[in-house]
């Protein structure tokens, strides 16, 4: 959950008067999400109730990013896809600062997340990422605070501690993080990424996609790294084991907008060893240093699971998606 | 925050189908509350979006009293108080099972909570108080779980740990509560209580009372008691010291509504110690034993100031409140 930052009625009077979007309803904090403080504010608009998310930036979000992500998610809806749209105040600004922190107010998106993942969610799933691959191409590159450069450095900060606590885990890591820096690809197509595409970031309405929100991790890296963080994050079951079935309705429907090159295709176990790697860093952060008013602690070993899952694929085949 | 209770699209689905209430928009955990977890549910009604509350019942809550809950939000609501109204499924039934727990869907209350309390907050709060109790009276009984001679055995549970981890606590809970079992009055006033009557439980719009939610720890006590529970929660300053000012507009305003009898106010400063104790002994009991799920801890040693300082006081003209 994640309301980390109360707001007081006049502070919330005083942000919403830079819009002109109606009367408040309600303010409501909102559980899901873990990095930033998200509430769901009703207003009376055309004489109607109409919901807003209002988002205060806690201190992991670049502030200084702001403007990257919010043209970002401007960008992405303009191309009719179904993201978060910012507000534009009566100022012309999109951000503005609430409780001494910089807040933004963007459209709400309806449908619920799914908890229990089908084929067919998969498909949509595909079918989205590939247009939003697209959409993205065109937008200034950012790099990637997380991508597979970062990651030595970022073990660093836990290293010692996961000796003490987790040796197993720690030569997982240290083996891993030698074998890609050695052997992690240096030129597939790259773009935009989402960066954070859990089943928690997208909604469902009538088994169509009808949202895709918290772009914050939004960052420039390989398109099919994208899909090796999917593969990951919608495609195992609990047994631990990839549910093939669902990685090949995902890839497929992926591939029909954006077609994925022989090198990607080859390039996914690799992708997958990272893309498992990059989570299992930060959920073992966490974990081992938990910061201040995170509540919700993600099991790092789920992660390591899966990383010892891809590094016993050989070749992309050994999958059963193709 | 509190959701605790995840729940899947099917059951969702499920769950509202009970219901003739239109089609789901949105279904969004949110993060006030800490005993039960709520989603502020979007339907399409009427070519509107219409806002609920879903509450899926947690441990504490005691199922077997829900039909006294619902009822008794419904019956205040009859009288134009805003309370949270029970939503009547189509088999006429106001709660049904939702994964594996009890849940129930009422109305949305519009306005947000104060977070900066001043006098005229109090004088709407003590209109408000002064009406529940009048709405309550003529409503069944039910004993306070948590009334005065509960709290000699809620503290026999943490007593060892107390002694151990917070010795002058101890001293100070035990000699209270002597005190109070040796003069708790006996003939007062009572009635139903809203029983957790905090800022966090009521909602200010246009600077009127337009919510008073969370009904679940209603139950029968002297209602004199209930004035004793706000004055600790609403009139205290973060200086630990009672604000008279605040504390009388809230009396003033009630006593207009329902007149407070001498006996009623010649006990307050006993009820308040007694308030204070109520809270100290529950938020101690979370903080040495926290319960699975519980995450924001509230400080037990507020309410020890908060004892201590109505300890000090001999006649209730020492408040400064009349």
């Amino acid at each position: 959950m994640a309301v980390y930052t109360d707001i007081s009625e006049d502070e919330l009077f005083a942000f919403i008067g830079h819009y002109d979007i109606g009367s408040i309803i309600s303010c409501t904090g909102i559980a899901e999400g873990v990095e930033n403080t998200n509430y769901l504010l009703l207003v009376q608009q055309n004489n109607q109730p109409t919901p807003y998310i209002l988002t205060i930036f806690e201190k992991r979000t670049n502030i200084a990013d702001l403007p990257w992500f919010l043209g970002l998610m401007n960008h992405v809806a303009n191309q009719h896809l179904p993201v978060p749209r910012p507000i534009t105040a009566k100022n012309g600004e999109m951000q503005h600062p609430l409780a001494g922190k910089m807040a933004t107010l963007v459209s709400f998106l309806s449908g619920i997340s799914c908890r229990r993942i089908t084929p067919q969610h998969m498909s949509a799933l595909g079918n989205m990422l590939g247009k939003f691959h697209l959409a993205t191409h065109s937008w200034a590159e950012r790099p990637n605070p997380f991508g597979q450069q970062s990651w030595h450095d970022l073990y660093e900060t836990i290293a010692p501690l996961a000796h003490q606590k987790l040796p197993e885990l720690a030569t997982l890591i240290e083996d891993s993080l030698e074998y890609l820096h050695k052997n992690w690809p240096t030129s597939l197509p790259k773009g935009v990424l989402h960066g954070d595409l859990f089943p928690d970031n997208v909604f469902f309405q009538d088994h169509q996609i009808s949202g895709v929100i918290d772009l914050y991790f939004a960052a420039s890296d390989f398109f099919a790294y994208e899909l090796a963080i999917c593969m990951n994050a919608w495609c195992f079951e609990n047994d631990g084991l990839l549910n093939a079935t669902k990685a090949r309705y995902f890839m497929q429907h992926y591939h029909q907008i954006r077609p994925l090159s022989a090198e990607e295709i080859e390039a996914l176990p690799l992708l997958a060893q990272g893309a498992a790697l990059r989570f299992l860093l930060t959920r073992l952060q966490d974990w081992l240093k938990p910061p201040a008013g995170l509540v919700r602690l993600k099991d790092p070993q789920e992660y390591a699971r899966k990383l010892r899952f891809h590094q016993q694929i050989r070749h992309v085949g050994e999958y059963g998606i193709w």
